[in-house]
């Protein structure tokens, strides 16, 4: 299937890509980098050294034997886009190209409005190339599961049968985002939703938990292909920080008491998640929703497990409960339905003492490129500054 | 109180703007003339001739011996808002200042990109101002009952108990927005929520209806002071377009059978609520939504009760069926509450056959400057063009 990865360099549309073209899908990558000038923002880097994606396009066609197609440019610049879809004629297009760090979208004004302009235009206007040039085309949204929030009730796959006053409707799920990264994705949900109703927009919203790990089947063919490993307070996702941590000694920062469940899921089970949702596509005016995980912990508890992970490696890691950069809530109730995606056929990888072993092992590996500076937040939710807050020093030597 | 109004040169804007003014509040008008620089594009005017603000807010000085201020910018220029906000130090901010026209946003990619770029970016810099530099302030939002579209079960004012599996919360109301204007307005509901919760934002959105109608009793003291009357198929609102063609003998034009149910309100009841909100400030970390309308109708009854108006002045008027360039449901249930600001005080102007004759009178006074060209609906929401679809001629001469 002729398939376009928007965002195909990132941390999760890499491994996406190399997925889809290693089971034959032809597979065509856009990007313009975001992520990468964010590292020069923030000084800071992928803790696996990371090569350019023209490089990496090129080992996996040394390796594979197969092609990716790359596009350079910025899902804004609509003259780019229109230009690419009708070029590509994509059958799917899989969306990860927005920004993707709630802490980012929180630094300060400019971070805000950066994220939702950057996520809300370049999605209206990918919903507008589909229409425009390749209205059979299926679009596999990355969504998130913080999209739903804390609410105090069971969490459904993007819509609730609702009884009210006698009567009944099958409603889009009440949001109640934490960011406003996470509120740009609602955004994007809304605006989807009604391209699919008035164009017949075929859609698939992916609402992802948090993704850990950082190596797939096809990125371990050779050290080229290597995925990014993010760990600082900004990008890192939780556990693959934790893990960061415990290599250089540094106590785990666990945020208030780190009670605050969510679901999570390992890479590998990302992009076979995007391939399903390929192979499966919704039908034409149909705006599917999938939640995207496949198990709940709180942050407490994946503290726990990389404590215990780390002293079977001979390493003491200790944790620190630390004030909460966030706006959250504690000892809430979570239970978030997840089996339309194992209904299509997928079998999860469940965080095992193996993958943990192996997170903490690439982390001791790299230690060396750790930078000790960007583990502790800070980007406070509850200031609101408008002005930049983040004004670190040039980045600092390594502290190995 | 120390009141600015955002968009104060418009619509609903100004004759709030006068009204805050004539209750003695220290108004201050903010505004970029969007407005009148789409009427330029659309080669449209309002059928009643406006001054421009200046001359407007100098009749009102000389009228009523009250000065309004007037701040010329745009909302998307942070730098331009900032100073305002400090410059002024608002008790409230009323916040008009969005692309408001469904029709509008529906024309092709960059209309519905300008909309909600336009609209969802200013209010995030709303917020931000008032964060940063006024945090007492009362932001009164203007939303849309447009953002519910049209579910199976009661509407509620912007918050939904719901059990579900045995649990229960109280939820955002699920929204089911009907363009991408009105998508825009539910992205602002979402912003300004999540404000309210971390830093404490003071907020009453109020969701509005149809509003019709152009006079109040402040507009009506001077002919310098009159306010806009859109009745074109872009910015019309629904009663005043009918007035308008009765005015110039153009049959009513009702989209698909006008089974279509909405709520209505007078536009003399606009500025008595956008004061009720503002004299009753929401609490810190509130987010109040109140609905703002006073009766439903369906578009035909609202067809009949023109008809049988003209009928009286001895006009005849006739109403076309014309296919309905929008996507949405007839013959649908529709029952919204709309109690908070009749709890608060509002006494509404009902929907009569005074007013009629008055709109009517209106129109026809002003006749020879309706442009029929504008009076059919020209865009439409399944195309979803990427390209301008309105290529009108230049400007046509009075039809009169």
């Amino acid at each position: 299937m002729k398939v376009m990865v928007l965002g195909g360099d990132g941390y999760c549309g890499w491994p996406t890509s190399l997925y889809l073209s290693d089971k034959g899908h032809e597979v065509t990558i856009v990007d313009n980098f975001a992520r990468r000038t964010i590292d020069h923002e923030l000084s800071a880097s992928s803790l696996t050294p990371i090569l350019d994606l023209k490089e990496r396009v090129k080992a996996w066609l040394e390796v594979s034997g197969r092609q990716i197609g790359v596009e350079y440019g910025d899902l804004l610049d609509w003259e780019f886009l229109s230009e690419a879809a009708k070029r590509h004629e994509p059958e799917a297009i899989v969306h990860f190209a927005e920004q993707r760090a709630a802490p980012y979208s929180m630094i300060d004004r400019r971070h805000a409005v950066y994220t939702q302009h950057n996520n809300v235009i370049g999605n209206l206007n990918v919903l507008f190339a589909i229409n425009e040039y390749v209205p059979d085309c299926h679009l596999v949204k990355l969504g998130t599961m913080g999209e739903y929030g804390q609410p105090n009730i069971d969490i459904e796959e993007g819509y609730l049968r609702i009884e009210h006053n006698g009567r009944t409707d099958v409603l889009p799920y009440p949001k109640q985002p934490g960011s406003w990264y996470h509120l740009s994705k609602v955004h994007d949900s809304h605006n989807i939703h009604f391209a699919s109703k008035i164009w017949g927009l075929r859609a698939t919203d992916l609402n992802q938990g948090v993704v850990y790990g950082t190596v797939t089947e096809q990125t371990e063919r050779d050290p080229r292909l290597q995925n990014r490993f993010d760990y600082e307070e900004v990008f890192g996702t939780v556990l693959n920080r934790f893990c960061a941590q415990t290599a250089i000694g540094h106590p785990l920062t666990v945020y208030g008491n780190g009670s605050q469940t969510r679901g999570y899921l390992d890479i590998r089970d990302t992009v076979r998640c995007v391939e399903l949702a390929v192979l499966n596509p919704a039908e034409r005016g149909e705006m599917r929703v999938y939640n995207q995980f496949t198990e709940e912990f709180s942050v407490k508890e994946l503290a726990d497990l990389v404590v215990h992970a780390a002293s079977k490696l001979g390493v003491e890691a200790s944790m620190e409960e630390i004030e909460n950069p966030r706006v959250e809530k504690y000892d809430h109730y979570y239970n978030a339905a997840h089996t339309k995606l194992l209904d299509l056929g997928l079998e999860p990888h469940y965080l095992s003492d193996s993958l943990l072993d192996s997170l903490l092992n690439i982390a001791v590996e790299h230690k060396e490129r750790v930078d000790t500076d960007v583990m502790m937040p800070s980007v406070s939710w509850r200031s609101g500054r408008a002005k930049q807050r983040i004004n670190k020093a040039p980045a600092q030597p390594s502290t190995a």
